[in-house]
């Protein structure tokens, strides 16, 4: 009697997608926040700058080529080991211009206090923004505050954007990504997502997990400065590895492999990942990308991340290929999975 | 019996200005809102840009000019007579660029929503937002979308970043203003204010007050194409009228005289005002800006603002001189009184 019905919205938890209301789905950077951005933002600001889909927007100007993006962050709790959400907000935005190829010059922040924060709770996310544009070596120019009334707003709410330049010919982005190219990861996953988890939920841990975030420009205009042809960079925020690759192999419509005894992940977040059943390939990182080159410069690629402390532990992860647009996990033993993209987040609010 | 104690503090019916946590003045755009950015702000950032303490920062790079500035919109209601927080959020950044003379290129959209927001509101703003950028010939280019828990986020907040080029040698903001420079003001004041406080409040008027939000950077940009010195600019917005002079006043340490026969106050306007106990210099305009320019221009001014539709009833306010660095404002009658800043706004969240 079993009519094979469409499995449509059957074999997922999370909620259909096109929903007459916001969920908190909507902003994990999975299926949901896609729809969300096709549905409603994209039909109605359409440009080519826009269409470009990629972590910020690159435009020419006086001769130069700049970079621009933006982030809100609602990271709870606002302070976590490893980081705030002021450290967030400004290598978050410094991440999504050195994930563009241009070197960041200027953020601006924009500030939603909730009535009754304590003035020293922001003096904390001030300073922690002050050491961190600092270390990633980019200037915090211009910026607003709003207050927003007491049970609104969880603390405080920050927005930064960012305008880099791009001091080099190459188009970096999914539009570059060639069939034969490699896929190095820069380091370990998931601690960032974990850490959160951790402070949010009183997880007991023999050990703190500390959140990985940390400015990446360096590295990142590190490999081309080396002359290396970069064809595409991506940190690994919401929706983690998995996201950001699928995001990459439908933009491409090319196959990405990947093998999962080449990706680390800390033992301490494997563990509280088994245990609470999440799978670490979508777990957020805020300190971690992957590059997309030419197999050939994979070696020179690999040593030039290596001198940089953020990604002394970079490593070839998979290739592109010719062959369907969708991300495959080929395992220790030899098999072979679809990595399939999350419709939410597995667990929210974590930037 | 009166030893006339230091009256600081007594007369003013707003908190004290040290106090240990954010409150509703400090987003009003007033004294406290200066304070916080003294305190807190400006020494965790300080840098030349920073410094400028303009509408926004404006730098060169790749041998051209350009601004760049944020705001964050937390307007309650979302939606009111004349505009909504979507053409509010582009309005807003568009007249900050124009403020520092720059065209406006490109905006940045940060959008945080509430779960539960209706998609359709969503939808609605979103489209005011198209429009205004439309408009305002400006194009939206990066953006980002969170999601923060049911009874957080009053709906949405929007962030908008924006960056223009600056087309000409003027250098606009407050250290160019001179003695001898004549004030004009570009349309009434009040109605934006007095718009949202109405829609908010459900108070009964017999005609509908619409807000006055609008593209500025028309007019603005005609000014510099005329040949103009313009020396600054300044939208009246948080604050209003009196808050922008009186900032002037404080970082050129000169006198702003004006005229209180010279400054139109729509009727309606007018009457709530006196009905609440609100003064139309501190209410807040959303598409209405001050030139500062030298005497012997103003004819010049005037005539290229009367051509264009959102400043046809400019004319000149007051003027610049050396004195005490205070607003002075000459009553109908003949009298002066110094105009001093609120430590708040007088109607939270209109922008």
């Amino acid at each position: 009697m079993d009519q094979s019905p469409s499995l449509n919205g059957l074999s997922c938890p999370t909620p259909l997608i096109d929903h007459p209301a916001v969920l908190m789905a909507h902003g994990g950077g999975g299926r949901m926040t896609q729809r969300l951005l096709e549905q409603v933002f994209f039909p109605a600001f359409r440009n080519p700058l826009l269409d470009q889909r990629h972590d910020g927007a690159v435009f020419e100007a006086g001769g130069a080529r700049f970079a621009f993006t933006t982030d809100s962050y609602v990271v709870r709790p606002l302070f976590f080991p490893g980081g705030d959400i002021g450290t967030l907000a400004v290598n978050g935005t410094v991440n999504d211009l050195a994930m563009c190829g241009a070197r960041p010059l200027f953020l601006s922040a924009g500030f939603v206090l909730e009535e009754g924060l304590p003035i020293d709770t922001l003096r904390r996310v001030v300073q922690s923004m002050s050491t961190a544009t600092a270390a990633a070596g980019v200037r915090l120019v211009t910026g607003d505050t709003k207050v927003v009334d007491r049970g609104k707003g969880d603390g405080v709410y920050v927005n930064t954007a960012g305008i880099g330049v791009v001091e080099h010919a190459a188009r970096v982005g999914p539009a570059s990504v060639q069939p034969g190219d490699v896929i190095l990861l820069s380091g370990d996953l998931g601690r960032h997502g974990i850490a959160i988890m951790a402070a949010r939920e009183g997880l007991e841990l023999e050990t703190t997990i500390e959140s990985d975030c940390a400015a990446l420009a360096e590295p990142a205009l590190a490999l081309f400065a080396a002359g290396l042809d970069v064809h595409c960079l991506r940190d690994l925020t919401r929706g983690g590895l998995a996201s950001a690759l699928i995001e990459i192999a439908e933009a491409t419509k090319l196959e990405m492999e990947i093998q999962e005894s080449t990706i680390p992940v800390p033992e301490q977040v494997q563990g509280v990942c088994e245990l609470l059943g999440f799978d670490p390939l979508y777990v957020a990182s805020e300190g971690r990308f992957i590059a997309i080159l030419p197999a050939a410069q994979a070696e020179r690629a690999l040593a030039v991340l290596h001198a940089h402390s953020v990604t002394t532990d970079a490593r070839k992860i998979g290739e592109v290929r010719e062959g369907s647009p969708l991300v495959m996990l080929r395992s220790r033993i030899g098999s072979t999975r679809i990595v399939d993209m999350l419709s939410g987040e597995q667990l929210p609010r974590i930037c």
